[in-house]
């Protein structure tokens, strides 16, 4: 395997150890337990959000865990689930008595497993909501959008979620920007390449040289298209194509957008990405008012990117724009 | 080629397109020429700061252009110099009449194409004064230590000089800090696989699987050791023991640290890096005053990283904690 690592057996466990080595002026970990961390020093008294998942995603979960963003995650090992104890010892760290909101990407074991802790949350008189987001175009129809995976249209849940608590707002209010947030969030993503799970030791799917995989899942699920590699322009306008209509976006209106590296792609290319996002949208007269670029939610080093549209009205806007501060991204 | 472009020919236009789009607020290109940037709307009278080489290192070096970094920078095509002319024309639109400091790696194109363009900078009496840094401990002897190489570590040469003008010092002042940084800061590669330059089309070396390239350079040139891949653990513990011998360190001395992604290395491998480091320099009584980990110098899609490490004082230590924000990095 081309990876730095010792042993498999440990790579979350170092990986974890040296996160909070990074950064233990803004995150503890949760009772000894090396796969949970919450905010430290976390004083305010708002509502409290967490997420959780499996770990090879960074900054996906542990990385949104700071100020404007999330209070707490939980993450499994490597593309696994986190158990619903984990989850719950979260739930209990972060709450203030302002009750809780759980934001997860729609996968059945998280699904399960954060509805569990939250029935224990329940049994402790703890206030708890939960959001399953599901912003993933290529996954299915959008009669079954609720059947949809969660990708990386989840950064914009925790940045509107994460803004709306610092600013005070309430358990059911904080839900309300949550669910609509993920009503107005598509993504769909493209692969080059495969990554390699360390426990397994072999990539995580096949494709030959000169092929690409539109419509992937960040966990090198199949996506809608398997086919000779296009031009990024190309490329770029299939995937906008989709989540465009799908958004039913009109002339006129302002939307956020996310290109995403799945972890092996350079930078250089996902502003080529960029380039073609901005001129697409220019020609639907569709206004970009803010734009994020980089590794917000991979798949470890996958080739491949994602593209994340967020349309906005003037309280997302204002959410938006609100800073973060975490130590994997910053916004002032 | 695995890569998101459009043809070769036009990947660093397009890339330099994209960046411009993402990021009008912040900078413009000089000239119509789409190979260097200022920063937009600077009307703060300072000493100006600028930098420059090849593509395909984002964010080194474009990404550095920003408030308490640096003011201009000239790029040429992946992994060459730019021309003098291009260099000229960026001082001249960053002095405001304090003077112009240029801060490069020591690669010979770069040398010689910046002090030509100083030269054209004297001829327009625009005072200018240029440091060339040398951080690549595996590139040459410590006797030789104008023969090494500038890689990560051009990133806190930049950050210390960029706080320094910011906070008001003249040129000779801004310098010296910059003298003061390079003499104190010392970096470390290793590779595991190669980059592809567009316009090549194959990989810019060659290493079988199973092989780890210990020393190398930004743009793949061989370093100290090739020989089996090592766990993380050791190869960390190599590094370190190079650096902390060059640099001198002794017990109860703080030092920044960077470990820079080389473009393919997933940000989970980066973090247990970074949790050798933290032990190694635990264990040898130098404490971490503040850490870097991500992508700040890379080679494209290479599959590698590097430590650098900055030995601090008091007078660093505050140049370091000044904010910075581009669109790139940002550090409240």
């Amino acid at each position: 395997m081309k990876k730095f690592m010792n042993s498999a057996e440990n790579f979350e466990k170092e990986m974890l150890e040296g996160i909070l080595y990074s950064s233990s002026s803004y995150i503890t970990s949760v009772r000894e337990d090396n796969k949970s961390i919450v905010r430290q020093n976390n004083t305010e008294k708002k509502v409290g959000i967490l997420t959780g998942g499996g770990s090879g995603h960074l900054p996906l979960f542990l990385g949104y865990v700071g100020e404007g963003l999330l209070d707490g995650v939980a993450v499994g090992d490597i593309f696994q689930s986190p158990s619903p104890k984990q989850i719950f010892e979260v739930i209990k760290s972060i709450n203030t008595g302002k009750g809780v909101l759980s934001i997860i990407g729609n996968y059945g074991g998280d699904v399960m497993n954060f509805e569990l802790a939250n029935e224990m949350a329940d049994f402790e008189d703890i206030e708890n909501e939960t959001i399953i987001v599901n912003d993933d175009v290529a996954s299915n129809t959008k009669d079954n959008k609720e059947g949809r995976r969660g990708v990386a249209g989840l950064f914009f849940v925790y940045k509107t979620s994460g803004a709306a608590a610092k600013q005070g707002y309430d358990l059911q209010q904080v839900k309300n920007i949550a669910l609509k947030t993920n009503e107005n969030v598509r993504s769909m993503g493209v692969g080059l390449a495969p990554c390699t799970i360390p426990i397994k030791g072999k990539p995580s799917f096949e494709i030959s040289d000169g092929q690409m995989e539109l419509g992937i899942g960040i966990h090198g699920e199949p996506g809608t298209y398997r086919g000779p590699q296009k031009p990024a322009k190309e490329i770029v306008e299939e995937i906008l194509q989709s989540i465009f209509n799908d958004l039913e976006l009109a002339a006129g209106e302002e939307i956020a957008v996310l290109v995403n590296g799945l972890g092996a792609t350079a930078l250089e290319e996902l502003y080529i990405v960029y380039k073609h996002v901005f001129e697409y949208s220019q020609g639907k007269n569709v206004s970009i008012y803010r734009n994020y670029i980089g590794e917000y939610a991979t798949s470890m080093e996958m080739v491949g990117f994602s593209i994340s549209v967020l349309r906005l009205d003037s309280e997302l806007k204002n959410l938006i724009d609100e800073p973060h501060n975490t130590p994997f991204v910053r916004q002032f």
